[in-house]
């Protein structure tokens, strides 16, 4: 079969291998999409750790092909969604029930064979089964809801609450679907791209502002701002220094910040600890998905969230590694590998 | 009668004033005890804001020995304890349940006149009775206590957790207390002063650090340390650059800060997000005393704090201008202005 | 002017009465809506205890005609929804932050005159302002609302949760909303009148049950059910025997009850025990609108809640007394009293 | 090796059975000791569903002698604590993050063989090594502490909190400890042995009060009692329906009741709902020991918790069939099986 190997950092390639076999407690399945995420490009670079050689993929979505002898609830044909975070159950982290910090946490597609490939190797306590009748599609954005819902649960919206959410990529576009749904009236979108702040005030953002344009503080929290004073839940979902200060000045008092995005170890970021505590801030930071998987699918399945004016492109994967190599292009949202492309 | 006055930015005297007259919902208090705190000098010299003239002295307790014609449930001679500050019960924040955080606040000692003083007024809402046969001394800690108490709340502290405390202060020397009475079963503070370390160790940590002989987080969190991969809440109570950046790696993964030191605004710490976003921390500031004061003056009225032995001196109104004036003495934790003193 | 006195219990009658005279700190409101509420029934009765003679209606909005000399932050004309329920602000649950619990809670239209009539007065604690560009009647759903807000906030619905809501009245249909606005994708309600439920779709249930039809708990919880297994929240609106029991079996395990119904003091139910041990439910009370009307206010002003098709008549003060002294009409869910209709 | 059997309800008898062989994820534990629960006396005589024949015992220790080829972490000659309760971790309450209400649960000693035998079969996910310096029966209640520590963990104790245990068996009396733990600084235990109430104030408890003498309501919450309008929290650890009845009077408006005790399915008990809603009442069931056995395995190691006054003897396995057949002897807190005593 065919899959896009990661065969040392900056090496990438489509390689013919051996289609897997599952073991005891593994389903086998059949790709039908798999999202390219920018942790793909930082695992090219060798800017998050992996073990190469490896296939790379890690939100995928397909359908049960074969199964181990022990595995249990699941037919052949079935439609799964992957949850790539394989937790060891006996760390310490996990005896206390922190599944997300497990001290030998193993991904699918970073640190063992992922989706970018004809067959994937999934353990059953991984696969969540989605309806047959959905847009195969749509089970490639099981993970990264299931992370952005993690960040929303911690986030204790309320009914009425107000939402700034920093940075348009996938993550931020779910975000603001999430804050909706969790029952923010209001949800500020600040993302540099015209067609990102279009596309959320489309999909649930109530407004959306523009960080080249002008001082984003000012804009949002300024006398004159949208929300004067501050919101109630900032959701940094852009990884970069400059969000994570707004962050602590976009929220109100007693207001809360959740922390998505990802910087790499080592970046410093000045904040003033005078936000923090003459402002009560609480400042959380939301790491992947525990368990929330199994939600997330079924908000995908019901159709609650908008997913297709977020995919930007279907690409084969033989393409794959070409546009993995390159940065994300202009207005793109999500690229998905659909491994049955011709 | 005597009072500690700010007459302006600098400049503290002791003056003769008129005796206050309470009015309908006021309480007049002969102070037995009001303690001096850092924010005493920081207002003296312009850092914090305030309104002079006025009387300094927010952490007091007294006798009530007048009242206003709507006060209820107070009988002369009884004693009280203070909580300062004042909400004004109708700001968007009141309204929300977020007291500390009123846009209105007024704290007695900073905004209008204090303790340091013969008497004080109290409106019979921020005055709280604790038992006669208490050391009257005791009673100028609730207020203190009751911002720590807030802070510990925060933390979450279950039955067995593990604490680190930043900075050997009365704060920290409290919090010190409170968390080990929370359920800690390990308490570690970290402060320079030896004394202060021993004394934290007498009463109730169960380990100290010295800031200055070496690495705190290698010393605490390092896997030689004294809780291998860090604790699950610190609890900074320095207020300076360095233990707040200490504070996100003394955590372990999934843990909790919380921040009671106060940094002037302005004031820039770097940090790294990355520890907040991998190791899913929550930083949480706690600003002063919301709901709790009624807890503390209990907790210090059933003797379950050591109170004590975190008294350096006792000083009379004459000779607090200069003790306010000079910077806390070395091995000095809590002076407290006794206006009957001779 | 004109009001609906309460004379003694069983007496109620429009009378001509002194306009009233704002205190210091109180507004003269001019009626322009306030709701008949089930209470308003049980004061009448004398099943609710309360202060005779006096006017009744708790659930008011109109426009400030004249103010107290100490108020501030409102101009005469603005439209204002009054919060009915004054806490003390110094008895110890007030003290704690537990405003609703205070031991000595003061309703307007129930301790005091309230708004049946062309004028009530309002302390400005207890007044919100809303915009006068929204329907007026509008303002008289804050109060219900600001009660259904409280129990959802305790409910802890996330993104995508299964709810119930039991009793289809004005309480059962605004919580029916807020449960989809806090992110329920799930919200099924269950009541008698058709009439109900038809509505109940069409503002947000995505299904309904008629408990007349058959069992309840057989038709959502039951392995056909709509939810087999049951759901996330129950939130019971009833307040009846059979709706707190079924409350606690349509829960799934691991789920919550929030009794927002009121049954009489004395009467007992029949619970097992067993279905909140084995199956870890969470079981609260939510008890008025502690912290809530200004958010209440502010969806409702917002829009977001559909109001029109809950009000089933508006009736002049002269009509009030029958109305109240009858059983509430089927198939009516909200009567409005407006002191300006003919 | 000697194993004590149910063979089917009712019978229970020592017998010589087969070492066991441990598979590759388990231990081989030579068990050092084994308390006896009243689960054991509900399991013979089919009060509780279990799958005979088994050999009984779910609170034990020892010594692990062998090893799977799969099992890391633990050395050979270790000491281990067994949490008997096996989740599935594929099930939605798993999945969800409930484990303890997986719906596959499997418990050590009910659903497969336990402790009562010389040696047991531990899944590594299931072992906690402990000290081999503690005394080797203290491992045994580690399980017991675990559920009392799920349950005081959902009680939110405060420091300062006031609390009230119902029951005085093993498992109020280690609650008792854990609350004052907690920050409790008023635990009152009600129990009518006047051996435990003594033990109980021994241990910590500041009062007790005997249910058998009086109006327990009223010594504790009347206008003369203990704490005059009742406690922030109450634990229910009898399971019968008077403590139940009991603990939702006992707790103070605002306040939590914990429900630990187990009444059979079926068992009704009245209340009045008027109690949960007008007091704001959060009724908590708290079912086993969700991630707390690492936090119960830490604080018995510790010290931290009195557990040999709480045993009232140690038994030989030839002597366990009989004792279990027996209602627990008058006095009798815990009774230990020690399968090597003679
Ligand atoms: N916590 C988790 O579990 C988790 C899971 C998945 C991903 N992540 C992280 O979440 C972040 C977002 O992921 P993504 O897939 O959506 O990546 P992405 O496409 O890189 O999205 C980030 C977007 O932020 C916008 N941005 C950059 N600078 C900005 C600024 N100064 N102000 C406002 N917006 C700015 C950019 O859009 P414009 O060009 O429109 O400004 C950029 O596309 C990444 O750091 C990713 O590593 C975290
Ligand atoms: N959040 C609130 O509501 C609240 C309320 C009251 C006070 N506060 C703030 O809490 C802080 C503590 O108050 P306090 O009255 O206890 O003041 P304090 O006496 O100034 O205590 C702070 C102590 O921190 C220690 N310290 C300084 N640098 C340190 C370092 N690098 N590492 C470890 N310890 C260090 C010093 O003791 P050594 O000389 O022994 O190192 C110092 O005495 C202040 O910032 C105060 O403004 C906050
Ligand atoms: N907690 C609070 O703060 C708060 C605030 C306001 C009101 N309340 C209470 O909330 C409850 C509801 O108030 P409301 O104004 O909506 O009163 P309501 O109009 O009396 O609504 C209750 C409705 O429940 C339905 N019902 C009766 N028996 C039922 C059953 N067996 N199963 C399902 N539905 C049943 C009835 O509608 P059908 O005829 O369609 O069945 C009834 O109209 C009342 O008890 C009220 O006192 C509480
Ligand atoms: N939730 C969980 O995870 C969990 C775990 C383990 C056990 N449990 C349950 O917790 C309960 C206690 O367990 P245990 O091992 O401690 O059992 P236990 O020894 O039976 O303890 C219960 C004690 O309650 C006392 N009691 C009986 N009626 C009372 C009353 N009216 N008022 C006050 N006290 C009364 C009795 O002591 P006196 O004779 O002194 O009154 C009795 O010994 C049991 O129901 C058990 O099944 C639950
Ligand atoms: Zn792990
Ligand atoms: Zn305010
Ligand atoms: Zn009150
Ligand atoms: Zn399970």
């Amino acid at each position: 079969m065919k899959a896009v190997r990661l065969e040392s950092i900056g090496e990438i390639f489509v390689r013919e291998v051996e289609k897997p076999v599952p073991g005891p407690d593994d389903l086998l399945v059949r790709v039908e999409a798999c999202g390219i995420c920018g942790t793909d490009r930082h695992l090219l670079h060798g800017e998050f750790p992996s073990k190469p050689p490896l296939t790379l993929g890690h939100e995928f979505c397909g359908i049960v092909e074969a199964m181990g002898s022990g595995v249990t609830g699941f037919s052949l044909g079935a439609r799964i969604t992957g949850d790539p975070n394989i937790s060891c159950g006996r760390c310490p982290q996990c005896l206390a029930g922190r599944v997300n910090l497990c001290h030998n946490l193993k991904a699918i597609g970073i640190a063992r064979d992922g989706g970018f490939a004809d067959y994937v190797i999934v353990p059953q306590k991984q696969a969540f089964e989605i309806p047959l009748t959905l847009d195969p599609v749509h089970g490639a954005f099981c993970e990264p809801l299931a992370c952005c819902l993690h960040g929303v649960d911690m986030a204790s919206i309320k009914a009425g609450s107000s939402v700034v959410v920093l940075g348009g990529g996938v993550i931020g576009l779910l975000t603001v679907q999430l804050a909706r749904l969790a029952g923010a009236t209001t949800v500020i979108l600040s993302t540099r791209q015209q067609s990102r702040r279009a596309l959320a005030e489309e999909i649930g953002a109530t407004a959306s502002v523009d960080p080249s344009a002008g001082d984003v503080i000012e804009a949002i929290a300024g006398p004159n701002g949208l929300v004067p004073g501050g919101v109630d839940v900032v959701l940094e979902c852009a990884g970069v220094s400059e969000t994570v200060q707004q962050s602590l000045r976009l929220a109100k008092s007693g207001g809360t910040v959740v922390i998505l995005g990802v910087l790499p170890q080592g970046q410093k970021v000045e904040i003033e600890p005078f936000d923090i505590l003459f402002r009560e801030l609480r400042v959380l930071g939301s790491f992947i998905n525990p368990f929330t998987h199994r939600r997330a699918a079924d908000l995908v399945a019901s159709g609650a969230i908008e997913i297709d004016k977020l995919i930007s492109r279907r690409i084969s994967l033989d393409e794959a590694p070409d546009v993995i190599s390159a940065p994300a292009a202009a207005g793109e949202v999500k690229v998905l590998v659909i491994p049955g492309k011709a």
